[in-house]
């Protein structure tokens, strides 16, 4: 048994983190903390909680969260949990954070995407990314736990399985992913109220997004050479849920059937990708509220093109439930634990 | 050929006003005004101009707009709408005002409901309410009209025929009203964030909301006896429209063809009122975008319950295009010019 | 351990009832049929099962069934559920029917609501009600239950609390009720098209809907009297979830404070019905996926009438984790697993 | 003042033409028909109608539509204008055909893609294509005129500009669209039902979609040379609008620049394409209800890769306001009446 504590604790992040981490049999939540001054009930933030559930929503005090915890999930703003990070870090607490402060290696790039430089960057090197699927030996054994975006976890675990097999021409790489509007998180901002996202579509910083270059860092890293990559997010009217169509060309040579049984291979051995097979392709119903990565197909051998679809759940697999897959692996406890 | 302006040109309703006064034959926009710092283009306020279109956003100047304007609507926020419309009337122009403002008779009940003092009482007694059904005749000589608010024209439509004829009980009258999110209008609100509105239903304001002393006068106006009334508004997922389930006693010995006689007869004789007949029930598809009330009706003879449904578009009927009915009275215009 | 069979297994309620199951503890699935020609693969129906779940659909093959199973749930449409139940029974199994077979006590009734005469009307007097608020004692007991409707769910459990303390007016009871469209099933009609129900809403059945006479029998044998009531369902355009909102008459001399208190024992008492507090009222988002009852009022003590306002999953609540919750208790489980 | 008559009146695309011609100064309505057995109420279809519109619904009458109709609409299914169009040229009546029996010039393409033999190849020589962007000399002087696909429209307008000034790399094309609901029409299928395309968002006919061939001969035509391509369809959870994020290669030395300029001088030249201009991209809810499709692009010059980003209304430049626009120049009506 372990104690997790949240720091951030009213994000719709934290919200998905409670309710599952309500289910866990090797986990007690600790404390769960917040900024905000108002007094918040956990029932208004996670309605599912059992009645008799007393956890309660604490200002923050990092000093009794490293006395109490094991690990700590930060779902705080960019810009906020590397403030927090190294305390945690220094008191031997493993730390999870959801945000963007811990992805990218590079402090420069840090700076030039998120416009601030870096408070921490010693603390870049030790950062793992949280993407069981290609780095679960590192996860075992991290104190410091990168959890993906939600773009870039639809967008690789799609990517890289042909990129790593060297299938795939590495200059072709076009994402074009649609988002629930969820994945703007809670701030009032008017492209989210919901007379402007109802029964409308748009793309957004249109090949300009603060993912890409954390999924180009990681395709680079997978394929051992330099990626670079078109890509559009859209926003799509619905609550959760990332639809990517991911457009790449293949090397001279590789027909339908070696791609389609490199992504067989991969999903008989990961607990949470599904590949769907010949001509079956994912939709968002199928993944919602689950930690699911459906992966559909699609070869035309006379072009050389071959389209990838894959559906996530971006407050699942693409933060909250892969938070606690990265917990799991890291604390020992089954892979699915909680999640499943 | 008059000339209108619009004083709060970046509301919703002013949007809507915009693109039906674009086709009106009789009448040219002279002056939008915002008190906005911003500069904002027409066409991203309202994108279904013609693209030739010259209309612009300006600076609210009363001087400039009393010289050129035969008429002003307001589609200001409450008390916002009441330091304008003083100067406007004083320059002898015709103000529909979309506002809260100048519906009240009564002062004192305006300072309860709207937790503010009413800044020109004295212009209360000269307004008048602007719901063709009824006050057609005073509307023809107005200066000041007051345009209906979307939950009353939606409520009155339904019970008023009834009342007049003297075939309800009047301790009986419930409201249960259901209103797209467009109501709240554009400020930021978490109620009316995407996330928190879609696939989700609530009431709100239960029984307290600020437009039933708004109905209960128009009610007791109609039916020369004072109405109470119970009023629970909901709010509901889709962008525009309100549906008002209404429930009210007869009087003893009266039966379902007396009620069908009335609504029929008041139908015949209202452009915009539509009695659907036995059996048939509104919906708020067949009414958005037009400025029509539908009205459908089921009589329980046992218990003498009559259920009275009506639709309206809350932008439309609700507010926009009743003011331009309005204004096609006021003007001797056609009263159907540019609204259907 | 116990083992239940699901007969009518490609409907959304048994869609729910399989993803539940699957995480019990003290249940196996034994046989999962259908009547369709098709082959359907389990994880095109749940999609939220483990990987590894290895259920199948099966042909229906009563003998089968009735060898191997402990519980059968039916989830087929009304008129086929009652020609199935006879036999389980006879081979003393426990059934729980989702369908309205055997809810209402009266054949006579049955036949002019559900246009047919009922097959085995010798069954009806042994089922059980599966309200577990009011006849919990009767289903840990009980051979056949039948597991109430969605509507009957969210009215009753609102209005039974004041009736059985008797602090309202018998003949005042109207409901006025809102369902997400998974309640009409997955038969394809137009009016459940995208098109149609999306950015839409309306009343339909309007005082004429089926499940009135359940309710009014539920109400009258709490009551001990007879009830009556006016009710009118609306069609909500989300995926899930009824919002009722109820207005009933006090009697003379009840006053908000002990209304608020019946409700506040109510829930004490309830494991799964929640009552908000003064001021609080319930909304969808709080009762999806959730075996929830959410419950809000609203008093005005000077025309004596009271608002209750309940919300319930049509899914869950309203028919498949209430039909666990049922189970659980018919069993000795504790009544919250795999529930909450 | 011409007389035009519509053959299949009650499709989605009908309804809208009804609505559109009852605002045409220079046309009257002379026959509606559909192939339905049942009575039919205009009202019912075309609820924005006038309340005193005397529009019937009547069965099919070749000969009577013939004598009336300088102009006949045809909104019948695929396979079904065909029967109709011969008969109606014969009688010397423009034809202009909603469905895509005419727009593919090549009979052997016909049959493979819609998997039926044409019945009157003779026609589609003579057949024009209703795109006014490229073909207005053509329809002007049509006897037959195939209106353009839906999304054909919003592809072509994208790509046709770069293409015909000889910008792009022919090979290079993609085109990820993404269409509401209504563009599945009428029929009752699983995939349009509400619970089954609300909240939810997937790919579907996958780089096989009926549309790609149409696409692919106009693009060819424009172009001068053999022009393939990739084209994944969504279906996106909103009634109308169809947003296409297309992906192309610039040739060689070609900057953002001359990207801009070339959908300037488009823009500039047509009345219903609108560039947004640097750095701004359309949305759905701008081109609803209007005949207007909305341009953005964004180059980058390191890759050659550009990306234009187009947004039309389905039902409304996507089908029926083209119509309407084809009619205008056919007939030699200002192009823009009773469309903007």
């Amino acid at each position: 048994m372990i104690t997790c504590s949240i720091v951030g604790a009213t994000s719709y992040t934290a919200a998905e983190l409670i309710r599952l981490l309500a289910r866990h049999p090797h986990v007690k939540v600790g404390s769960l903390t917040s900024r905000s001054e108002e007094k918040i009930l956990i029932h208004d933030l996670v309605p599912a909680l059992p009645k008799d559930s007393d956890l309660q929503i604490e200002k923050l005090d990092l000093k009794k969260i490293s006395q109490i915890s094991d690990v700590v999930f930060l779902t705080l703003p960019h810009m906020c949990a590397m403030e927090v990070a190294g305390a945690l870090l220094k008191a031997e607490k493993v730390v999870i954070d959801l945000s963007a402060d811990f992805r990218l290696k590079d402090a420069g790039l840090y700076e030039r995407w998120y416009a601030r430089k870096h408070d921490h960057p010693e603390l870049l090197a030790q950062a793992v990314y949280g993407l069981p699927e290609y780095y679960r030996e590192q996860i075992r054994n991290a104190c410091l736990i990168a959890n993906p975006g939600c773009y870039p976890t639809g967008a690789i675990l799609g990517i890289s399985p042909l990129l790593k097999a060297g299938l795939i021409e590495p200059d072709s790489v076009i994402v074009d992913a649609k988002s629930g509007v969820s994945g703007a998180g809670r701030k009032l901002v008017p492209t989210t109220q919901y007379c402007e996202a109802n029964e409308n579509f748009s793309a957004y910083k249109v090949n300009a997004h603060q993912h890409m270059p954390e999924i180009e860092q990681i395709l680079s890293d997978i394929a051992r050479e330099k990626i670079g990559m078109t890509f559009v997010p859209h926003l799509l009217p619905v609550n959760r849920g990332i639809l990517s169509t991911i457009y790449l060309k293949l090397k001279k040579g590789v027909g339908a059937n070696r791609v389609a049984e490199t992504f067989e291979a991969f999903s008989a051995r990961e607990p949470f990708v599904r590949f769907l097979g010949a001509g079956k392709f994912p939709c968002l119903k199928n993944v919602q509220h689950t930690n699911f990565c459906d992966i559909g197909v699609k070869t035309d051998e006379g072009s050389n093109q071959v389209i990838v679809i894959t559906a996530i759940d971006n407050l699942m697999k693409g933060a909250s439930s892969q938070a606690i897959q990265n917990m799991n692996i890291r604390f020992g406890f089954d892979e699915r634990t909680a999640i499943q």
